[in-house]
């Protein structure tokens, strides 16, 4: 406790005018003005302003500033989220089409969507300090397996549309046939068959859509989706098309509704070999589109080549079991350009929510949901029969389709008047003649249905219908297997239980609410409270994304302005908000740069130079746009070799497509050179894609479409505090210079599938209801809060790089000695001379209370370190400290008072168990081991298990919860 | 992890009707069915209602159902609360009086307000496992300490105006003078004077009302009280009369608004010996009049004749410092009859809030919150005085009072329809004429100002007034003593910093998110989610207690709907909802008893029976109310002894006013002989009033009203979920029988003091924003809900007894061998074998993750045990399992393996400190004090100190932050 005091002044005198109360902005950046003066006066700086000066190439500068006015307080921000949110209205939306009404319940609601200690996670990587959302996620996993009755599942995709794109890329992996087609079932949700479009053609794919009955001659493709139920409600029996599909070495992939699979016969035991899905209905709001989480299961032979992120069981130090992300060794930024996906961000904080959906349910509580559902359904169906509609005898599950030629206007009319909206299906989808979808859900009540039968003019009563009615599920599909069978799916029933099960998972982890999360390139600055409120609002939450526009005209004022300030921020023309990750974000991006070229008549302008230092994801994005990687060099202190690109570009010059440069670099450094590289690239008749990542470094300072790009993602999270979720939820809206704006994504609800691109996610606007969050930043930072946070983010990064500087070799700083936004330390010698690795330091920053910098990336062996605005001196010094203290206990071993293998190093992280033990060997105390210097006795943090291993986790698979003996103590 | 698994049963049978989804009821009571039908089975009753039987006199059982309705589901319940705020209409409250708008930062808001581990915490007895708590009340305290500038602050009071009428009766105990009267400025706030007159007209004290400079007589009086800045927003300078006072052997007593000391000379300055006051404006909503905190400090000379809870420092058990309460033994649990206040629960959890705005804002923070206002303040009287108003040239803070004679009602009017309330003032109350009152806040806008100044019926432009204006507090009352110098109200200033010091707090204690609190009488049963999200709603939360009721037409549904659920679940005939705690209802009872033999002719029955069991609180009311407390003795089971009662009965015929009885008794057991004890007293003129403490026992099974009773007071957490909040808000209407419903407490903002009976709270509904909780409990548990609650209540504690039984001796069980709804345990004989005390019992509890029961009431030496209906079977077995390990280590003891001095009971609770030791002396393991048997490992709660050491901070006492240096480690 030895804060610098900050007296309040002598108040006699008072001041002549109203001082304003603490701005927004003082509060969201860490270091107050003296702190400022004193980390300025620390970097060798005259000023901030001539820090900015040696950091940010003049040639790129911008000196206008933002115009976007002056910072609104968190109230008044409130309130203009309130007005908007007005303007919302909130029907009971029976379309469905992939989303339906849910009750998240209050308990989850409140304690994990609303909870920083959940919200703020980062992706855990660090298994030692995520032992709850790992836990979290097993069950989502679980739950996923069970429901589908497949082998693994992974922790989430994007939506259900990109989930198909996904599974698709995978049967092509996997088959068999060496066809060259994928066939879809014609009944697949419509934005689900964009996306295939989409993704499909620069793959060089080719989609068949049909009846898989009628249509499918199995030797003609790879794999065959069909929608279990369908579109239109239908459930139908697939287990003569899974033969066929076999036979022909196909795959059989099932886009499945995971409430219908609790009375369905699972796709697992109908043949699939990959089922995927939306769990959007497990308790997630509607949100206008998402954020969502989508599923993908698969046989016990694809798990190794399925994409995304996998949970999986190993042991810690001590023997115990740990959770850890599995095959880590897949993610895109060690696989680069040979990945098959660039899937990065899943959602993580969604598929949370809907695996402790079923953990509070359990088995019988959705079985009577589903049961509950179906039976409104069936009752629905037998009304319009009774009013005379043609409903078709097919078995439905929640959702009636009937054809109304005419009456559809006024069908649909009627129902608005009563506040719901159904789905309104043009002549030849459904029939011949217009038709209207309902698709019933948790949340029907019998007055509901009665409503939707007044809307086709008849005045029935539920009770008399209901009297009359058997349910539609023939028994052959009726599910026997059981599910969810783990004592996590049994234990949770009371409120109680449940509040403490979530807490306890809480504590077990570590986020930004207990501790700096000091990662490069991901940005953990404070997700403000005042932002995060309005996400939960019913007027932003339960919106159906095909909802008519006027009932969404709050929606259409944020999205406009968040545009609109993207757009001044990034100097671009033109901003699409529908990519709902980073990486789909620069899938969408470089897309556009493909369209634009084929539009010129140049379609075989593939080319896309891509520097080494780049994220792996650019070079998989590249790869899926259809595209060939061509790598540049950097040079010494990680820029790019202007000359090289220049070669590269020569030699390319006629099948240039694009440069995809991410800046300030990957490495934490603004090149000088970044104007040139543009020229070079568009001089050749390239398009320049700007990795938007690092955005937050040049807010207010600098703006991309001003200084040559003509493309960018921006990363919502990292720069426009959308909180981290553990993984998930991401945002990735891109902007583009005004020739490439007819190429941005498009979406069949919005534009009819006209647009010259189709859609890279299944929402038009992605995920839509956490968007308030970035309009709730930018309204209360305003013009010169946006400037501090750079300016203060970059004086933090230079602030640590100085400090650290004398106890470990900072790489890569301009020619001025600066960094960027982050910095890269580099223990490699150390290694060489004492045998500590860099896990070594990050696990025994454990011990020091803080999550590890990132590790490896984008140095092998380094430590890379991005401290954010955020973080207060306090906060940067404490850290500091611990790597000084790190580097001490370094110097050691060094020193040969004790070996690597003694070292309180390598037993990092130390737990209470160690402590519990009664024999102690070590060569160091225990106090030393978990009381280091620095840190608090009172309010000690302590990771739940020891160092886990990670070959063995690799090595045993275990991706769904283990059977209860693994527990045993 | 042995839990039953339920699995779900075959779904390919479908069944014809839709079943409900899981109905709250199950959500808030933990047993399940399966649960229930084995703890019957325990409990040896052939049935859940056979069990009901042996418990429930069969006189006093209502066999008429509950007649509220089915249950509503949680959506619906939230939907039907939507619609109920919809109907109350947020202004701007200008009005003042005590209630200023202000803003809760949101990062209070959302983990403090609204989560979980603060808002259910308990009271913090147990001081090892309530530091954060007491570390967030002891901010509170100093903060009180170095606004008033006094020297010792009490842990909050309830409001505003018994805090003014608890300092009158300290004055009165403090004061040499031996005079009888207490003067009162007359520009105390209304309901000031009028709670002032209800509490002093009982205890014969009388009431002098003027203005001091001109009406006081000094040597007449024993205190005086006055307001600073008053009600009409005066600021005056009380230095000369403070030696007046002090000169007669009379108390000052100041009632101060915190804001306006940041600015002004404070009251210790001014010779204050007691400031009280409300931090409502700290950052807690107006609440439409609740709950906020008031405060109390006083010179150092009266800190032990204080009432009210004070946290104090003490050292633990390893020397380290430790906060705790200090001063227990002054508790009315212990004092009885003795006590001189009835203040039992505080309002901690508002205490809280405003400790923490403080130390998230800071001094100069406060100080520019309060300029701002002062400065808005002056610009308007400027205003005013520009558009021809009489505005007098007192020196203010933040309220102007204008003479307007007839243009009242259209000022009035035209700021209504700005959305702006003014407080209206009748003729002869500020001047001759009417006036109205403007008082401006932290939220107030320049734009409010102009408003204002056109209700009046003048624009101007505020920035033109502002500039010919200088400020109105004359220097000599310009505060220049520094405030908030501690460093704990200078670190907190971003929101990351803030919300991670609240994460630390929040985890060094144990609240019902973690564990079982499983303390008698106390019943720490769920606060369910869905019951606490609309208490933040802007509608209910941000109304002025005297705003238009033409505002508040959701709150008068929401208290007509509670009240009428109130009168069916109690069997009176009328219910008032203004006592905002259990005592405050007592209060209020005995109040209506007292009016209502006054109103018959016999004012001399004062006389008030209460059996030897009772809780301290009931004589300490009856003191209050101005009655003799008779007491009636007991017999070994706890029961009263009915001839005892008779005789005293008899023998205080003339004079008898009632009997207070605690039902079920306070030693858990419903008495057989209610009915008769009622008829004794009432044939001997006397009313009975019965402490509804224990209701929840009862709801549903038996109706006070019905059985004898004339008034009960009704406590809302114990029976209706409202938070404990770590020791208040409380509410605590009463119930009466139509004969005394024209003696419940009335309000001169509703009755302009006509009632017969005056207010006992300031606000005229108590703590009305936190009644949606229990409306929300009980129009989602419904009738049968309801009733399984006190069914499931009762099954557990005598599950509890049952399994507890072969270790520990129960006392008091009925004839049937029954305990009502908690349980006393007696392990007495223990100590006298082996040493061990029950402190001792109490903390080792804490190494198995538990808080401790009751201890000591209500018979010292033993634990009472209160499971609730929350809590799980699962959560059940874990505490008596642990009580039986215990138990098992107590007979180690007995063996004389080890003594007690050497036992893990008398070193308990065992810390991470201890096992980071190196040496370990201790007769037992480290893994046995950390991790005994049937510990969680992986989720095993550490208390942040060890045991405290009461006496030493009883002798050492340090009730506000201490200096920097003394948390040197």
């Amino acid at each position: 406790m030895n804060a610098p005091i900050r007296m309040h002044s002598d108040t006699a005198a008072l001041p002549s005018a109203a001082p304003a109360a603490t701005a927004f902005a003082d509060r969201h950046v860490g270091p107050g003005p003296g702190d400022v003066d004193v980390m300025v006066e620390a970097v060798g700086a005259k000023s901030l302003d001539a820090l900015l000066d040696d950091v940010i190439p003049a040639s790129i500068r911008d000196q206008r500033p933002l115009s976007l006015g002056p910072a609104l307080s968190e109230t008044a921000a409130l309130a203009r989220l309130r007005e908007i949110a007005a303007q919302n209205q909130v029907f009971v939306s029976l379309i469905g089409q992939g989303y339906h009404g849910t009750v998240l319940p209050p308990v989850i609601q409140r304690n994990v969507l609303e909870n920083p200690a959940w919200y703020t996670a980062y992706t855990p990587y660090q298994p030692e300090i995520a032992q709850g959302r790992l836990e979290a996620l097993m069950n989502f996993q679980t739950m996923v397996t069970d429901l589908t009755g497949l082998d693994v599942a992974n922790a989430s995709l994007l939506d259900e549309a990109t989930a198909a794109a996904e599974a698709m890329t995978l049967a092509r992996r996997a088959a068999i046939s060496k066809a060259n087609a994928f066939f879809v079932d014609r009944a697949v949700h419509p934005q689900t068959l964009a996306v295939l479009k989409t993704r499909a053609e620069p793959l060089g794919l080719s989609l068949v859509v049909g009846d898989p009955e009628h249509d499918l001659d199995p030797a003609a493709v790879f794999g065959v989706l069909v929608q279990y139920p369908d579109t239109y409600g239908a459930v139908r029996d697939w287990r003569g098309l899974s033969a066929r599909v076999h036979g022909a070495g196909a795959l059989l992939v099932f886009a499945a509704d995971p409430l219908a699979l609790a009375l369905l016969v699972p796709p697992g035991e109908l043949g699939a070999d990959i089922a995927i899905g939306s769990t959007q209905r497990f308790g997630v709001p509607m949100g206008y589109g998402g954020p969502h989480a989508a599923y993908m299961a698969v046989r016990d032979s694809l798990k190794r080549t399925m994409p995304g992120r996998l949970v999986g069981l190993s042991v810690d130090s001590r023997g115990a079991p740990a959770y850890r992300l599995a095959l880590q060794t897949r993610e895109q930024h060690i696989r680069r350009e040979k990945a098959t996906s660039n899937i990065c961000t899943a959602q993580v904080l969604l598929a949370v929510i809907a695996g402790l959906y079923a953990v509070y349910h359990g088995p019988e509580g959705l079985t009577a949901i589903a049961r509950r559902v179906h039976r409104h359904a069936a009752v629905l169906a037998a009304g319009l029969r009774r009013l005379g509609l043609a409903v078709p005898d097919t078995a439905v599950f929640d959702t009636v389709t009937v054809a109304v030629g005419d009456r559809q206007g006024e069908v649909l009319a009627r129902a608005r008047a009563a506040r719901i909206n159904l789905r309104p299906l043009a002549p030849g989808a459904f029939a011949p003649e217009a038709a209207i979808g309902i698709a019933l859900d948790e949340t029907t009540e019998e007055a509901t249905v009665e409503a939707v039968w007044r809307a086709f003019g008849g005045t029935l009563r539920y009770g008399e219908i209901a009297a009359t009615v058997d349910d539609h599920l023939p028994p052959r599909l009726a599910r026997s297997s059981r599910f969810l069978t783990h004592p996590v799916f049994h234990r949770y029933r009371c409120e109680t239980e449940m509040l403490r099960y979530l807490r306890r998972l809480a504590d077990r982890d570590l986020a930004l609410d207990r501790a700096m999360i000091p990662l490069g390139s991901c940005t953990m600055k404070l997700n403000a409270t005042a932002e995060m409120i309005p996400i939960t609002w019913p007027e932003f939450a339960n919106l159906h994304p095909f909802a008519p526009a006027e009932q969404a005209k709050g929606y259409r004022v944020l999205l406009d302005e968040l545009a609109r300030m993207l757009v001044e921020i990034t100097g671009y023309d033109a901003v699409s908000l529908q990519p709902n990750s980073g990486a789909q974000g620069e899938y969408a991006g470089l897309l556009a740069i493909r369209g634009y070229h084929a539009a010129r008549g140049e379609p075989h302008r593939t080319v896309c130079l891509i520097p080494s230092s780049a994220h792996g994801t650019n070079p998989a994005s590249a790869a899926m746009a259809g595209m060939k990687v061509v790598v540049v060099g950097c040079d010494r202190d990680g820029n790019i070799d202007l000359d090289d690109l220049t070669a590269k570009a020569t030699a390319h010059a006629d099948t240039l497509a694009c440069a995809m440069i991410t800046y300030p670099s990957t490495h934490g450094v603004f090149e000088e050179h970044i104007r040139d590289i543009c020229d070079v690239v568009h001089a050749h008749g390239g398009q320049v894609y700007l990795d938007g990542a690092n955005l937050n470094a040049q807010v207010a300072l600098a703006r991309p479409g001003a200084y040559g790009a003509d493309v960018s993602h921006i990363n919502l999270h990292k720069t426009f505090c959308i909180p981290h979720g553990g993984g998930g939820p991401g945002m990735g809206p891109i902007g583009v210079k005004a020739h490439l704006a007819p190429f941005l994504p498009g979406h069949p609800a919005l534009d009819g599938g006209t647009a010259p691109a189709g859609p890279v996610s299944a929402a038009p606007y992605g995920s839509a209801s956490i968007l308030p969050i970035s309009y709730a930043y930018i309204l209360m930072m305003g013009d010169a809060g946006l400037r501090r946070a750079t300016a203060v983010a970059i004086l933090s990064a230079n602030y640590i790089a100085r400090r650290l500087a004398p106890h470990f070799p900072v790489l890569y700083k301009n020619h001025n000695g600066r960094v960027a936004h982050e910095c890269i330390v580099d223990p490699r010698a150390l290694k060489d001379s004492t045998g500590v690795t860099v896990d070594d330091i990050a696990k025994r920053l454990i011990d020091y209370g803080f999550h590890a910098p990132t590790v490896s990336f984008p140095v092998a062996g380094t430590l890379m370190i991005e401290p954010t605005e955020s973080e207060s001196k306090r906060e940067l010094d404490r850290f500091v400290d611990a790597m000084i203290a790190i580097r001490h206990e370094i110097a050691a071993v060094e020193a040969g008072r004790l070996t690597i293998e003694q070292s309180p190093l390598r037993h990092a992280p130390h737990t209470v168990h160690d402590l519990a033990d009664d024999a102690w060997d070590r060569a160091y105390s225990r106090a030393e081991a978990v009381f280091p210097e620095g840190v608090s006795r009172t309010d000690k943090y302590f990771a739940p298990v020891g160092r886990v291993d990670n070959v063995h986790g690799d090595r045993n698979l275990v991706c769904s919860c283990p059977p209860v003996e693994s527990y045993a103590e």
